[in-house]
Parts: structure tokens; C-alpha cells; sequence
């Protein structure tokens, strides 16, 4: 087998076999066979061509072998995970999580910390005093059966080949690329070893997928993917042209989770926590219909048992589980500055890249991967789309710890389009199963 | 400026700018700025989104920057080259070069030594003993300006980034480009220096460009580059289904040259020689019409101009040229094989590309670069397209200097089609201007 020969044909337009796609991602991985710039050229020839539903598993596949894959066996009963493909004020997890854990349902998590305008789901986390990722994992697999749930730092080298491809397709313009992208998320989601999967893939000019037809491609071949790997899947398209809630910023973050989770979160990230966790209950089994499940979820906020394992959960990892109880602990940031309208009208939109961005420049994420993370400072929006707004009132409240807040101040300003029509957002726009 | 978003804006089907492909080329070849994975990405993001006449220009001219231009600005006159892209049996220079030269046009041939089924231009003109193809530059202008003609190897490196170009797309499947081919050929033709250039398009199944469409596309594009870069510029697309005349093999060939200027050689190779000497002519200004640059270059065979130019190109560059006036002094291969049909019927196909590879495999061509080759062996076709063959006629006669030619004597065989309908084969498909 010869590198330039798969090049061609998947150049040419044909499908490729399992030995083929193998070939490719083995020797580059391991660097013999197939070097750099004929993996590039094969990644462009994709992104012209693309792949099948089979060769997107086979892609998959050959990155999850390329390393560790958990081995969740010990953990008895179903295990669920959950992934997004990246949202501004995305704290989902936090609420998803400890709800479908509360019914018995396990949720055992491992997440890597990658670079973004806003913290991840550990820097979240880590907002909260105590609060330990480092888990071997033996103790990890011990927590989640004694207590259905465990969020932790990624320990394991999961599919070190999707690692170095990604690192190529970023240099050399194929990283858009439906298949590339659907068998990355999934090369990594199956080496975590969950049995059913939800799958959270935004839409808008602020996500990485523009539009409802490249987003709905996406989630229907991750889906498939997944099923030819013998999991539960299930995939929410949800719209991305605002930030989810109104909160964007780690402790910030964590509070609106802890609110909702009091059942008074905001409406928008309600529902999608109400319809991810309905899709896992479902997918486990422990609901007949997507009624029943939807019932059963709102059922476990109302009764705090949503509540009291997020609780357990911080208390497990050496958390200091009162500031879960008594929000108002969490630091606050030095300054909050308004930011007011200058006319009168509707929210149309708000630019939930530019938000996200705002909250970097004020310490809450990372541009690199040696920044530091300042947990109380972030954007709280006051005005979302739909909302009338009139000259002079707050549209969003920044939390800094810095005096200057000018350049973030034109940030959160700008991203705010504010016209004569009322829109009336829609959040979750396909359900892909 | 960086790699990554000029592979982008191409991948998105965009125009780049001069500066852009600059960057690329030069970024390339220096090694700094482009890496080798981003250019196997970029060609094959050309592969697909192509380049328009300007950007190929712009990539022409790139490559031909990278290296040494060769300054013909001290032969007086005009100076003419021509260029095929590949045929068996080609030695369509050994009679043009001569007839025009005849005329007092000049014609400077540089040629590189390459791989292939037969041997170069090179391999065939050190068939005739003494012949040396290393002449410095110096003496190659002045033997121009005194004779007319010189065709000599290669001494200046010409379009350096075209050959490090080349090797990266031979192992990632982007060799098949129009832009890519139109490109690397005319920076090595402009880098020659010459003010008038013939490019001979070969199209068939034993070609590189297997359809009319793809080769017509592939000839104005390059008359396009030539054009903007200054120069006069003809092409003609000639039929590879079978190859071209008798001969292939070096002494061979330049046998059949040499019975071509003396007016009796095949029809097929006469006409194109006469063709490619016209367009030559034409373009030179020595004619007003293409009829009368025609009728200019028949006469010069009729009178035995050109050969006495052969001839004396034989004597400057050392050469024996009583093997010109006496081809019968030329070594025989010791071997000589018939191949005979085994039914009747008309010779429908020769595939040009089997019968160069049965050359190659007596050794005339050359497979790796130190390979040595024989100038006296070769294949002699007895049958060409639209002949009848009776069972049992010789279709061709294998030249060899080895007993056992089985290998030779089936590639042959196989490579006759015969079949009930008599072709009119035509060579010449059409003039690109």
C-alpha cells in the first residue's frame, strides 16, 4: 500500500476500505508511511470529496486505537457523556450531569482543557474552593459507583492521533471538513467509554458551524458514527446567534448553573439542560417516551435531588460544597460596569464570539495555554434577543478586576445588534437521533 | 502574509493575488515560510479549484524567478524552442531544430535528462559517436550565433522551485493539475531564453492528457502564459494512440530523422515536423501565411538544407557526422525479432505507452537515473493504425541485444488492437494560438 495511491483515490471521488483509511492514520501517527504532506493533501483531497458514514467510522476508529481507550467496565449500569462543539456561557454539564446521575444514571467524565474565549468545564469547576480534577483513575471509576458521577481532568492519551492531525489541519486550511471534524469529536468520545451519547452542536454565525444544513450533516454523521460503534446517540442542533443564559464566565457560570438547578435558571438554558438530560434518560432506558423522560428530569430539580448530587459530587472531590449552597460566597469581581443602549428597539442578536472574546480580555479564558484564569471576572448579559430595550438601559453588566474595561466595553457594545423587529429566538432547532 | 489563509482563499475558490502565489512559491522552495505539508495542501486545493490565466502566469513566473534565466540576448536574431510533453517516438527536434535553423532561425536548445520508456533527445543525438551534449554556455551562444543551432544538456539550473515542486506532487497525487502541468512546463521553457516557442500537446490513452477537452485546456492555458510573458506562441495537440512514426529507439530514431530530411520518412512524423516547422516559421516572421511557412519548410527538406544543418550540427558538437550522410554505419542490435499478428484485420490502436515500455525493458530508456542505455536497441513498428495485417505478418520487429525477448515480445503483441474497421488515423487534432 502506497500513500499516494489512497490520495488519489479519494481524490478521484471513490471510497476508501478500512485497511486504506488505517494505512493513512497509522503511519502518520507513527510518522513512516505517510508523511506530513501527504496526510495535508489527503486531508484537502477529503474536504473536496468527503466520506462516507463508513469511512468516517473507519477514520474514527483507527484515531481511537491509536491510544488509550477508558475502560469504564467496572462501573456497573449505564454510563452517559455529553459533548459540545463549543458555546459561549456553555455550562450544561453542570446541570446535565449531577440530574441524570441523581436517577442512577452514571455519568463519568473526563475532559481535557483546551484553549478558549471562555474557561472549560474544569476551569468552571475550579471556580469552586477545593475543587480537585487530578483523580487517578482508579478512585475515578470507585466515585462514580459509589456516588454515579465524577468530573475530572483527562489522565488518559486519548486518541494522540487526533491530537497530531488536528494540529496539521490547523496550518493547512482542512479543518472544516465535515468528516475530519465528526471523526475527531468521535475518536475522542469513544475512547472515553460511555454507552450513550449526547451530542450538543451549535449553530450561528458565533459556532463553528454557519449553518443548519453543514450542522445538521454534522450531527447526522457523528450520530451515525456512533451507532456503528454500538452506542446510544443522540444530537440537539441549538442555536448559537446569542451566548446560552445570560451568564458568561467560570464562578459566574457555576452560579446560573446552581440556579437552575434551584429551578430558576434562565429560560433558554433551562430548557436545553431539560432536553439533554431527557435524551440520556431516555437513551438509558429509564423512560419510555420523550415525555415521560422530559417529566423526569423536571422532577429531579423540583425535588433539589439534581440539586443535592451536584453537592455530592463537590464534597467527592474535595470541594467545599457550602458555596453550592450559599452562591453569594463565590468571589466577586472589583468592578461591575454597564453597558447601556444608545437607542431604542429589540435585541436581534448577540454576538456570542464578541461576548466570549470580552470575557478573555478580561482574564476568564485562555489564549494560551499557560494563561492564567481569573474565576470571578465575565459578562452578564441583562438584555437577551427578543428583549425591548430602551436608550439608556443596561444591556449587559461586565465583571472585572481591572479598572479599564474600555476595550471590553466596546466588545459586549458592538456585539449587541439592536433593530425594529421582535424576534423570537428558537434555541433548539433539530433533534438528530 | 501566511500559508494557512492562502491555502484557505484558494480552497474557497478564490482568486489569489501575485504577492500571494509569490509567497508560496518562494516560501516553498526557501523552505522558511511554507511548509512542505502546506504546499501538498495548496496544490491540492489548485487540484481542485484550478487557476486562472493570470494566476498561472503569476505561479510560472514564481518558478521561474527561483532559478537561473538563461540571457540568449547575444545570439542575434530570433531564437525559437520547442517542447513535448512525452510521446514514443518522438524525435520531432532532430528534424525541426535543423529545418528551421536552415533558415537562419536560431534555435538554442538546453535539454535536461529525465526518466523515461525512451530515451530524451539527449540519449538519441549520443547515439551518433563523438556527439557531446557538454558545451559551456559561452561556447553554446557562440556555436548559435555561427550555425544557427546547438542542443546541448543542461548546465544552469532552471526553475529550481518547479523541480522541488514537482517531487512533492509525484508522491501526493497532484501531478494531474492543468494549472500545476501549464505552470512547471512553461518556467522551464521561459527560463530557456527563447523569443518563439511550439509546445506539441500529446492526447490519447498512452498520454499524459487522455481526453481533447483536458489537453485543449491544458494548451491555451500555457499559449496564454507565454503570451503574457511576451513570447510567440503556438501548440499542437497530436494524437498518442499510437506512437509516432516507426522508430523508437535512440539510434533508431535518429535513423528515422535522418530519412526524414532526406524526404522519405514516416508520413504520420513528416507531417508534424513539417507542422511544427511551419508554426516556427510563421511565428518567426519569415513567412506571411502559414501556407507559405509550409511550402518553406518542404523546400528545405527538398533542397537538403536541413540536413546539411544536421549535419553540421553533428560536426561542431564533435559528432561523427559520416553516420548522417551513412546511416547504415550505425551498431545493429544483434537480436532481430519479428512480432506477427495471429489473425487478420486492421490495426485499430498501438499503445504507445506498451511499446515504450517494451524500449525500456531492451534498455533504451531508462527506469532509475543511473541507468545505462542502448543506444542500438528498440522496436521498429511494420503495422501502424489503419493497416491491414494478415495472419501471420510481422506487425513489428523487436532490435535486440539479448536472446530472450519474451517480455518485450508480449508487450508488443498486446499492444496491436486489431479489429474489422479501418481507421484514418489523425494526427494533428488541432492549433492552439
Amino acid at each position: 500500500m502506497r500513500a499516494v495511491d489512497i490520495i488519489e483515490k479519494k481524490r478521484n471521488g471513490n471510497k476508501l476500505t478500512e485497511d486504506e483509511i488505517k494505512f493513512m492514520v497509522n503511519g502518520f501517527t507513527k510518522g513512516d508511511t505517510v508523511q506530513d504532506y501527504q496526510m495535508s493533501a489527503f486531508n484537502m483531497a477529503v474536504y473536496f470529496q468527503g466520506m462516507d458514514d463508513e469511512e468516517a467510522t473507519w477514520m474514527t476508529k483507527a484515531m481511537l486505537n491509536s491510544g488509550d481507550i477508558l475502560d469504564l467496565s467496572k462501573i456497573h449500569g449505564v454510563k452517559v457523556d455529553k459533548h459540545s462543539t463549543g458555546g459561549v456561557g456553555d455550562k450544561t454539564s453542570l446541570v446535565v450531569a449531577p440530574l441524570v446521575a441523581s436517577l442512577g444514571i452514571k455519568f463519568a467524565k473526563m475532559s481535557g482543557r483546551g484553549l478558549g474565549h471562555t474557561g472549560g468545564t474544569l476551569d468552571k469547576l475550579e471556580s469552586i474552593p477545593g475543587y480537585t480534577i487530578g483523580i487517578k483513575e482508579e478512585d475515578f471509576i470507585n466515585q462514580v459507583n459509589r456516588i454515579g458521577i465524577a468530573l475530572i481532568g483527562q489522565t488518559a492519551d486519548l486518541a494522540p492521533a487526533d491530537k497530531k492531525l488536528y494540529a496539521l489541519r490547523d496550518v493547512t486550511a482542512t479543518v472544516e471538513s465535515i468528516p475530519l471534524i465528526a471523526s475527531s469529536i468521535m475518536s475522542k468520545k469513544l475512547a472515553s467509554g460511555a454507552d450513550v451519547i449526547s451530542l450538543d452542536v451549535k449553530v450561528g454565525s458565533g459556532a463553528f458551524m454557519k449553518n443548519l444544513d453543514q450542522a445538521t450533516k454534522l450531527a447526522e454523521l457523528m450520530v451515525s458514527i456512533g451507532k456503528m460503534c454500538g452506542k446510544k446517540m443522540s444530537a440537539e442542533l441549538t442555536n448559537m446567534d446569542e451566548p446560552l443564559g445570560l451568564a458568561v464566565g467560570n464562578s459566574l457560570e457555576v452560579i446560573e448553573a446552581i440556579d437552575t438547578l434551584n429551578g430558576h435558571g434562565p429560560k433558554d438554558f433551562t430548557e436545553l439542560c431539560m432536553e439533554v438530560s431527557a435524551e440520556l434518560i431516555l437513551d438509558s432506558g429509564l423512560a419510555k417516551s420523550h415525555e415521560e423522560a422530559y417529566k423526569l428530569a423536571l422532577r429531579q430539580i423540583e425535588n433539589k435531588e439534581a440539586l443535592h448530587k451536584f453537592v455530592e459530587l463537590v464534597d467527592a472531590q474535595g470541594g467545599d460544597s457550602s458555596y453550592i449552597l450559599n452562591p453569594d460566597k463565590f468571589p466577586k469581581a472589583k468592578y461591575i460596569v454597564p453597558v447601556t443602549s444608545t437607542k431604542d428597539g429589540y435585541v436581534t442578536r448577540i454576538d456570542a464570539l464578541a461576548i466570549g472574546h470580552a470575557s478573555m480580555y478580561l482574564g476568564g479564558g485562555r489564549a494560551k495555554m499557560d494563561d492564567k484564569i481569573d474565576h470571578a471576572v465575565g459578562i452578564v448579559l441583562n438584555k437577551k434577543v427578543g428583549d425591548y430595550v430602551e436608550k439608556g438601559e443596561v444591556l449587559a453588566y461586565i465583571h472585572a478586576n481591572k479598572e479599564d474595561v474600555s476595550l471590553e466595553t466596546k466588545c459586549v457594545f458592538d456585539a449587541y445588534a439592536i433593530g425594529d423587529t421582535k424576534i423570537q429566538p428558537k434555541l433548539i432547532l433539530k433533534v438528530v437521533k
